[in-house]
């Protein structure tokens, strides 16, 4: 059995030894996505598609809850439709799947797989909306969209996704700014409070934004490695798209007008962040509110008289307490096996229960972020473990935040960074002028990006680190997924 | 206003006029759906998707409530993969989308958009399967599919629609079998229990079963103008996909073996079934386990003093009792109007509170089912309010059952059914003698085919209804959506 456990954690690349592998080792071993048959087409496993429904939930209340209703829009999108607004079709045209045929027929015109939705939905809300009466509207649909990448990795890009977009109409430019980072607002909640990642918002550069946004607003989240990654989008959308479809209502005043425009969305790219921000390298670590177990019981020396009652008493315990509880209670596997084999899955907590605990009254419990053996009482046991879930839940985001602070860092020499920047990956903060030249020379010298001007600005001088001209913004810099 | 109240209720043609008007006057004016610019592809509109989250929360529930997880598998298809099961390409292959370019290049393979994923699930399968441990395998997909129809109708057949696909995989043919019909008993669950539709399940001829199916049993739902409609199918797949795509696994004998193999699904078609089972003149009718909005309580002289004190009270008291209310104290529209406006959405509670019903506290209940002033006490209202949905919830069951009763018939004579049909929709049951034969001739010469071989038969003869020679099984025909 020993044997047996070595290589269980072997199997796993340590992260340090190769990063990118690590990563894909965690997520095949666990389960959670497969290559499928369709080059850059994952299929989502049910580990995998638990998370995402973790997630679905926790969003979903979010949007009903600012008074968001779901529809759902056509998969397929004709071609003239997709062409109407300028940027957006600039933007989106190379990386679409063509359907030229269906029943066996050549169409009269070539459908896209909808790589998003804001032309289609366009068009029908130029067909319904009349009034200022009907406004807003506030929309969402639930989805997979197709964009073909080229080079793809399991939830970062694929050449499929789920996601949600949300799609609203405002009357006027401030209530679609206010939505526009209403939303924002909730995908923080979405990586901050469920899935313990510590975020940045702030807006994107013009050159970085959605095609076809008035401005983009994001929230980027530092991973184990130091790069960034984009983890959710809010667009305010202006009246780019209401103009090109000719979206009009009538206003308070009579006249026609065209009303103001958002989109956003998250994507099961977030499972991605999940494991790039708290996995290890034994395996998985979720966060007690986004995992599809939270507890598992392992009883020791089950034969023994009284263990497997104790450990099913205990099940039923925590199971009324509203915890996602498992008792594994299989005699295939050794107790050491289990162990391992939950580390690997993430579960947050293990308990251990054999008769020397009994008689103690008490259990062990382990937490999968520390992995220390703590003693705890049978007394209260489901208060007990219920706290212990929510302190985690808690330590883990400070875990994060503290990871990302120490891989902060301001810039203070442009040229340094440039040499620095291989050994020292992370959010660089620096000044900038405001000009796409000095974003592309950023890029190119670096490889870093502009992540986003954040809301939270700080003044680190008056010039542009890149050129020396004046400085328009804080920003963050760096590598990113 | 009198004449606006009338407009409203014109603007629905009367079924017994134009049925099929009917029908999509009732979806169009409830804004269900909308057409969308790919002919045959609908939108679904907020308050039609919020039908079809009602399906899929109490569906998952028990999905995953009888050991079900969810998954999720790539949108295309490619060619090589559907055409390795014979009867399944047969079947399929006529009415599918085909994707040949993507990211502005021609695809080596072509793939298609699903029109079910039998075949990539099976792929994938046939990957991850190794030893009887591993069984079963009880996974499902909520997904949209593609399938190119000739001819469409709103949420009944379009080319493009939602649903579930369950793909079960067992160590035995018993194991399947059961799977088959405990699903079959669930889809039951949700038409009768949750949609108040009550249906009759059974078996599948082998001309109408799934192409590549060993068996397919189905459950059938009679529509207000008599013709049936398949509300639901769970099919028996033995081991045609499982030899098919080589999926194997070490049996506890130590050899190698294939597995037996289920898949079953409902679909956004089960929302016209809703529709053509309860919905009249007015509108839509919803039971209250379907109905987004279950009680809407309307003002009446709001302007009064206390009015809508007591009118918030009631909503305040209804919504603490778990009741989906709705309080509608605009100005705009009168009383009147708003009935009207309600009774077309088939909220099924509408509750009128005046100043001369709060004196007598007291307040006028009517159930959108019967349309029949009842005078409420205001003690106790929101357990009376909960008490009349449940009894209206089982009343539309009973009386969708009364009607499919009154619609059900004995065939005596085939040649008198012959000339009967046309005046005398319905379920009509025969005996049948099993041959395809047979069933080619009553689709040609009445329109009905046969909708299922019941579980529960009935000894109506030993003779086929239609050649006359010894019957095998006694059926249900009808002519069907």
């Amino acid at each position: 059995m020993a044997k047996k456990e070595k290589d269980f954690v072997k199997e796993i690349t340590p992260m340090e030894e190769d990063f990118s592998r690590w990563y894909t080792d965690v997520i095949l071993k666990n389960e959670l996505v497969d290559y499928s048959p369709v080059k850059g087409f994952m299929v989502i496993r049910p580990y995998g598609y638990a998370l995402w429904e973790k997630i679905q939930e926790f969003a979903d209340e979010k949007f009903k809850a600012t008074g968001h209703k779901n529809m759902y829009f056509p998969l397929l999108i004709p071609e003239s439709l997709l062409t109407k607004e300028k940027e957006h079709v600039e933007g989106f045209a190379p990386e679409v799947a063509w359907v030229t045929h269906g029943g066996n027929q050549e169409l009269s015109e070539r459908l896209v797989v909808r790589p998003t939705s804001e032309t289609i939905i366009c068009h029908m809300y130029a067909k319904w909306l009349n009034s200022y009466r009907d406004l807003p509207y506030l929309y969402n649909q639930w989805c997979s969209v197709v964009r073909w990448e080229k080079s793809t990795r399991p939830f970062l890009r694929t050449s499929e996704f789920l996601w949600q977009e949300g799609h609203t109409l405002h009357e006027t430019e401030e209530e679609a700014q206010q939505e526009t980072l209403q939303m924002l607002d909730i995908y923080r909640q979405v990586a901050e409070d469920l899935m313990a990642i510590p975020v940045v918002t702030g807006q994107k550069s013009e050159k970085e934004k959605f095609a076809g946004a008035y401005s983009t607003y994001t929230m980027e989240a530092l991973m184990h490695d130091g790069q960034a990654l984009q983890a959710g989008t809010s667009h305010n959308l202006g009246q780019h798209f209401t103009k090109a479809f000719e979206i009009k209502f009538q206003g308070r005043n009579g006249q026609e007008q065209y009303p103001y425009h958002t989109s956003w969305g998250i994507s099961t790219r977030l499972i991605g962040g999940l494991i790039m921000v708290h996995s290890d390298n034994r395996g998985l670590v979720l966060p007690p509110k986004m995992a599809p177990v939270q507890v598992v019981i392992i009883p020791i020396a089950q034969n023994k008289a009284g263990v497997l009652e104790k450990a099913n008493e205990l099940f039923d315990l925590l199971k009324a307490k509203g915890i996602r509880v498992e008792l594994d209670d299989s005699t295939e596997n050794s107790p050491g096996w289990k162990f391992n084999q939950y580390e690997m899955k993430g579960y947050p907590i293990r308990i251990e229960i054999g008769p020397r605990d009994i008689e103690n009254n008490q259990a062990l419990a382990v937490r999968r972020d520390k992995l220390e053996k703590e003693v705890i009482s049978l007394d209260n046991i489901d208060d007990t473990i219920a706290q212990m879930l929510d302190t985690m839940q808690n330590d883990m985001f400070e875990k994060a935040k503290a990871h990302r602070e120490a891989n902060t860092y301001v810039v203070e020499d442009y040229e340094q960074y440039k040499k620095e920047i291989s050994n020292r990956p992370g959010f660089a903060k620096m000044m900038w002028c405001g000009e796409r030249e000095c974003e592309d020379k950023l890029k190119e010298e670096t490889g870093a990006t502009i992540r986003c001007i954040p809301f939270e600005q700080e003044n680190l001088g008056d010039k542009c680190h890149i050129c020396g001209r004046p400085s328009k913004h804080m920003i963050y810099a760096a590598r990113a997924y």
